[in-house]
């Protein structure tokens, strides 16, 4: 099969790998129809984090079901399914919490499973880890956008906003404004907040910001970003949900957030060891911290159920489609910002 | 009057100081009976922290009121009364949230008011600080001892296992066996919590911490602390109270707790900055840190009922008790690990 493989910062080739095939009985393998290019991608595309040379890339697959093991019975072949970054077996203490980024049973993609974007994965724990498209959206080319998400951004997104503690009414501002923060605005929405700012340096992400529920935005930086925010909610919003993944961030958030008040974080605060975060800030304000690493699969079921009944709509984040020749221009692309999110097709439109 | 001062690290000395006299409306002067020397009090005295020399110290009085100003209503002289740490107006967004450290008319102990550890402090704020304890048990020596602790350690305590989310058949372990974490050992226990694991290396303190209800004690440091308390709890408490105060603690308790998990954390991380807080492992395991500064004002009423009662007796936590004269060698007592708290009584047992 061909996929995509990381061979050096900046470089990523399409090469051809062995097409996975059943090696458990809880195995499936997936054509994948659909996935995407994550912000996350770009730690290595950068050189700012390590990956071994010629792994295969990719961890938001979409995809029909082409054949699975024994003792798999929640999917089968033909079934439309999209899989989270996380793969997880469902079962073990913590998959039953909702916390399936902790399983016991873990894994991710991108070793001999295949990476995401390429033309087959292996899903190790199917059972645990993919999730199934009603048959009656599973072609649905509108739906299946829309669905997408939900292998990463999107559960990420409205794990920001669970972790904030963003109820109806509350106010909350939004650090960051790539597709984390944008789901982040929706799922913020759907929550029920009542106001929602928007923080970003993007004049046209903030405009989806705003049309995805955004009641303000801010586009200062650091000090008078702070100074903004504190300004547009009398001293500080009780809710800041950091979706950027970096100390600069995180420490805007812990200046910007009411006393008493609560960040959630879903990025790993990149720069964290150089900069340093603001402990004695936190402290002093009784500021809780509260997220981590999102398990989107404990989301799927009811973020899917809105996009299938057409209130919730993560699909606009996706500004560029591409098949698995132009992944590397898809790469480039959010790397300068060209795009918010590239949808990625390994199979053209077939 | 005489109060204690700040002269240089190691040196504390009781000098001759102005009485504090009434400025404001909303002011009462207190004639301390009772107070006490803090963990807190050991980062000037070691110079690990700046402090203006000549400054008074103490910030924890509990006394008689002597003379209030017109506008206070909620004391008069001759009630008995405690002061927490912080002076809290009890009017503002914060003090009416039960977040008095964030008070927007907030104060502390040891300027020209006179330090805790004096004959006579002013406090401002009077209405919105000064806890009065009722006539019946206003001149019991023994309840007095015990309510002394609600002006920091004991309310402090209280703050970590209500942050740490302690409930009702919890299993938390609570790092540190000084006077904060045998504190929040009581704390755990009264919230309910199934298992208590108090966490230190000193023998004397974690047979106190098994009186006050600790159900288990772990004495070894670091990585062996960590494996310890990990095994007594088939991976992890889900509550973590850091009474400690350092990065290294907090870091044990980043390893220990359970994926999922929340840090309940109530002193000042020193050493942050150099050792650095392992985000990455919060980050990884959806760890929570909640918690700061002790708002002890908001829980003086609860444990002042509980004591009353006789279901709460920190008292056993002041194993020293000295004159103004002898404020000195309780700093050093404490200092070097000879005491957990020195009860301080400016004006002997008059």
């Amino acid at each position: 099969m061909r996929a995509a493989v990381f061979n050096a910062p900046g470089e990523i080739d399409v090469e051809e790998r062995p097409r996975p095939e059943i090696e458990a009985p809880t195995d499936a393998i997936v054509r994948v129809t659909h996935t995407a290019i994550c912000g996350s991608d770009l730690w290595f595309y950068r050189g700012d984090s390590d990956r071994d040379a010629g792994s295969p890339v990719g961890h938001e697959p979409m995809g029909i079901v082409e054949a699975v093991g024994d003792d798999v019975t929640s999917v089968e072949p033909g079934d439309r399914v999209l899989a989270p970054f996380a793969i997880s077996c469902g079962e073990c203490e913590f998959c039953r919490k909702g916390l399936h980024t902790s399983c016991e049973n873990g894994d991710s993609w991108g070793g001999d499973n295949g990476g995401g974007q390429g033309e087959y994965v292996r899903s190790t724990h199917a059972d645990g880890t993919l999730v199934r498209v009603p048959d009656r959206h599973a072609d649905d080319e509108d739906t299946l956008r829309s669905l997408l998400p939900l292998t990463d951004v999107m559960g990420t997104g409205h794990h920001a906003a669970v972790s904030a503690g963003v109820e109806v009414g509350s106010t909350v501002a939004v650090i960051g404004d790539g597709a984390v923060g944008l789901c982040g605005v929706l799922a913020a929405r759907r929550l029920g907040a009542e106001r929602i700012i928007a923080v970003g340096h993007h004049e046209d992400r903030l405009e989806l910001a705003e049309e995805f529920g955004a009641t303000e935005t801010v586009s200062e930086r650091g000090e008078a970003a702070v100074e903004r925010i504190r300004e547009l909610t009398y001293g500080g919003p009780n809710h800041v949900m950091e979706c950027v993944g970096a100390a600069s961030a995180m420490n805007t958030a812990i200046d910007a957030v009411r006393p008493g008040g609560t960040i959630g974080y879903v990025g790993v605060p990149y720069g964290v060891e150089d900069e340093g975060l603001d402990v004695f800030g936190m402290f002093g304000q009784n500021v809780t911290l509260a997220g981590g690493v999102a398990p989107v699969r404990a989301y799927a079921e009811e973020l899917m159920a809105d996009v299938l009944q057409g209130t919730l709509d993560p699909a606009p984040i996706f500004t560029e489609t591409v098949g698995l020749d132009d992944v590397a221009e898809g790469y480039r692309m959010m790397d300068e910002r060209e795009a918010i999110k590239v949808l990625v097709k390994p199979h053209g439109d077939a």
